[in-house]
């Protein structure tokens, strides 16, 4: 992938932090699966089975951890 | 989502931020599936299943740890 | 759930941590599925699987990392 | 249990805390099935399935990264 | 593997930070797998799986997580 | 076991961390299955399934972590 898309970890609110955390799990996912037809014809399966679901909000509370560090936590 | 949900991630007690780490890990899921009527339907299906269980309280567990470091893990 | 069930991290001893551990990852079982009745029959299932009990172990050890870190790793 | 197994968490060397880590993994599973027949019933199931033997590995990392923290790695 | 093929875990941007999270992850495959031919005719299997893609974006969390705490969050 | 493989988590450089959190995982699979027998006779298995490389690639990440916090991330 040659376009920019992430040029900053810092985020104004947990929620926005949180938002980023997703577009990180993915991202991993589409480095690994870079045909989006594919990823459209997946989705319909994972999204409807509840382990996948589980495991991909497992990938987001890993990557939030990340995120949230880098804000420190968004402490005023 | 245009709603306002993750203000802060500070909390008056670790219940409190418990209860807040499974927020996070079901809004993991609705980000990646926001049909709500989807959701309904899977939740018999993995609220029986032991193996899906355990693996909902490991997404609860992984947020837990951020919403713990960002209180300081609430020492006096 | 209403009841006062975690007032703090901090234990006497590691061996206090490792079992508030085990009380954190049970919770976000019973969180996911509060039906009493539904997780003593899924009981025998798990307990009865390796699979699932190295996955129980490992929500612990993620529960444990947040205690211990709470506690300074009990350092003299 | 009652009996105490765990008072410290710092070791000597980085090996004895990759040992502890093996320890409080097993005990992990021992707290969620005390049947110890139970448990040598199972083990030669998980001992000789490969994803069972690398998900029993996942859970000594995830243990051992608490216990090389708690010794501050054994820097000199 | 005798190459040189990690000199250093600092990046410039986030995204390259990202990207060496992928290169680690993709690294921990192949010095399980080194014949390139096996990993080649995997790469379909797993490539076109959600529950397959949603644990390749899993690695890559973690891995990050190091990246992203070794260059300090990229924090200006 | 009783030889001594473990004396320290410092390495050179981040290539040798790396390959030090690859053995720090195999031991992790060895202290569980010591049959060395077993072991050759389930490497085709796991290393020629997606899934099992992608979970072998995720204990490595989690001991990567370790390892690199321990060595500061080689930060000049």
């Amino acid at each position: 992938m040659t376009d920019t898309w992430l040029t900053t970890l810092i985020t104004n609110t947990p929620q926005e932090g949180f938002e980023l955390a997703i577009t990180l799990s993915r991202r991993g996912v589409k480095y690994t699966q870079p045909d989006v037809d594919v990823l459209k014809k997946l989705r319909p399966e994972y999204a409807n089975d509840a382990a996948d679901l589980t495991a991909a909000s497992h990938v987001i509370a890993t990557n939030f951890q990340t995120v949230a560090a880098a804000n420190n936590y968004w402490r005023k």
